[in-house]
């Protein structure tokens, strides 16, 4: 098992192997001793796969278990499921002391955490990510949201989770364009930070070899999150692709997956960054390849005019300004901040191939 | 001007003087340099008053102001009032640099401070309380919540404010029923801590003497606050009163108003406390007087089943058991920690007088 601790406003495990699910009653009972309930969070598609293994574990350890399963997709993360669980939680009598499971991918991780973030005003809260995206990015560093109907996750709280368990056994169920879809990200985390990441992956990877990458991204979001855990500087690299890829996936009604959004989001960034020569070409052709090698998008039929208007909702607007992470050569990104206007310009460089 | 400095996870004054809301606009530029737009959060009784100076000042900044304002009233602190709100923050293009004024009473600061929590995963803001209830309690702290179905502030989170502004030339235009509800929240005070604001409550305290009560009750909190931000422990002698009163505040469908709620909850919790013989006599019989003297209830027609069964929802709860504060003898509190089914116990004793 591989543990990578986490240090930040609230310190923490993210432990990687197979076989972790059953384990989860006696992990939770060892780190918060008078848990009396859990609430798992889930999704139609995860739940007919493991809610049991994680009920009959709670079970085991004298942990109540209560489960809210709602559809599969982002659609899902809105206010108003916001809200009944919520309201679920409170008629089912989760007190301050008791716990919140989120079990599944971004879309669950993400609202889960919310609810565990303002639920009684914070209660303990576990994340079981049940898909490469989620293991590698969105359940570590605590970033927790909703979408709005203006824009993906524009409401939320920084929210640190008391522990994260990969199990990377739940990988083995996974859709292929859902793998492909996490594999996104570890492409973004070897165009922001390392060479050598984007060297394995022109290799051979299948499934089943994909735990020492999972562990390379944690690590490297952990290094970036305890350096700047409320989003002020470095850790807006993480969003590389994210400004164009949100502004896709909302344009889209969240039928373009996050994934695949960021991907055209990165190929986009990297051509504008290439054609105003502050990225070598050799970095924007590398994330082609590796983007077509993983069937991933690089373009798409939404027109610069319409991505424009839908980043202006943007988080990394501050005062006028917007702040993007750019490629520079292969294995590195750096921050831009530029005029608001300016986004256009770039917009429409990185549309057209 | 009086300044009391709140050392918490963020530091902030509190101003307390007449004339401050024509200075708000200064005060946040020279806060927040770079703040471009305000978002005042506000209702329509208090808007009425005190809009225009808020906007002018704020104008003169170069800030641009957004208005919200709401039904007054505690049925506003829902959770559609609250997706709404955030919402509308978004579609305005209100930016993580930019700032919320929560212009009015403990409603639109508790709503207007989760919003600030959360939109964008975080923004400043400023409350600026225009009652004596949320001057001396509310708005001082960093609890923002709204209500749910099942109860009183079951979601929200803890987010210090950058800048409180009392200003007391607000008073003036209180309806004299939500004076004395405020003065529900000082005779806690007074209660749960001092024995001579007990002394001064029963001396002339018109509304313009009211100042020197509002430096010591913020004085008072900020110095728990400081010692308990996260309400584990000391911070919940605050709630005196407030597991009762929450319960009856939601049973009247929040008719009955929070101070008026807490008067009949602090009132049980004394008469309970001297039927257990953990408070002196004397310290009751003075709760009932000030209560009497200032018009407010020691007594409701809900049935101590009724109460309790609101009560189960509290947070307060902690595996199975119920920590409330009780008070001790003049000017003294203590907390106590009881399983739940003792609270039914304790209410019964607490309802008949």
């Amino acid at each position: 098992m591989t543990s990578i601790e986490v240090k930040a406003s609230r310190s923490y495990e993210v432990l990687i192997d197979v076989g972790l699910l059953p384990q989860i009653g006696q992990q939770i009972r060892d780190l918060i001793p008078n848990a009396q309930a859990a609430a798992i969070i889930t999704d139609h598609n995860v739940s007919k796969h493991y809610l049991t293994p994680v009920t009959e574990s709670l079970t085991k350890a004298g942990i109540r278990p209560l489960t809210f399963s709602m559809p599969a997709g982002e659609a899902s993360k809105n206010g108003a499921q916001y809200l009944s669980l919520l309201e679920l939680l409170a008629r089912d009598g989760l007190s301050r002391s008791d716990v919140i499971i989120a079990l599944g991918g971004g879309v669950v991780g993400d609202l889960a955490g919310f609810a565990a973030a303002t639920y009684q005003r914070g209660v303990a809260y576990i994340q079981v990510p049940t898909t490469l995206l989620a293991m590698v990015d969105s359940s570590v560093g605590g970033k927790t949201a909703i979408d709005l109907p203006s824009g993906k996750n524009l409401a939320g709280a920084f929210y640190q989770p008391n522990l994260v368990l990969c199990d990377t056994d739940t990988l083995r169920t996974l859709p292929e364009f859902v793998f492909r879809d996490g594999l996104a990200e570890v492409i973004k985390y070897g165009m922001l930070g390392s060479a050598p990441l984007l060297d394995v992956l022109t290799q051979d990877l299948s499934q089943d070899a994909v735990e020492p990458v999972i562990i390379q991204c944690v690590t490297m979001k952990r290094d970036i999150v305890q350096r700047d855990e409320f989003d002020h500087s470095e850790r807006m690299l993480l969003n590389f692709g994210h400004t164009i890829g949100h502004a896709i996936e909302r344009l889209s009604n969240y039928e373009i997956s996050h994934g695949f959004a960021v991907s055209i989001g990165m190929a986009m960034d990297a051509r504008a960054a290439v054609k105003q020569k502050i990225c070598e070409p050799e970095c924007s052709e590398i994330l082609e390849a590796l983007l077509a090698r993983f069937g991933l998008p690089n373009k798409t039929a939404y027109t610069a005019e319409q991505i424009y208007t839908a980043a202006l909702y943007d988080k990394k607007r501050n005062a006028g300004n917007i702040s993007i992470a750019v490629p520079r050569r292969k294995g590195k990104c750096g921050l831009m901040t530029f005029p608001l206007n300016q986004l256009r310009t770039w917009i429409e460089m990185g549309v057209t191939p």
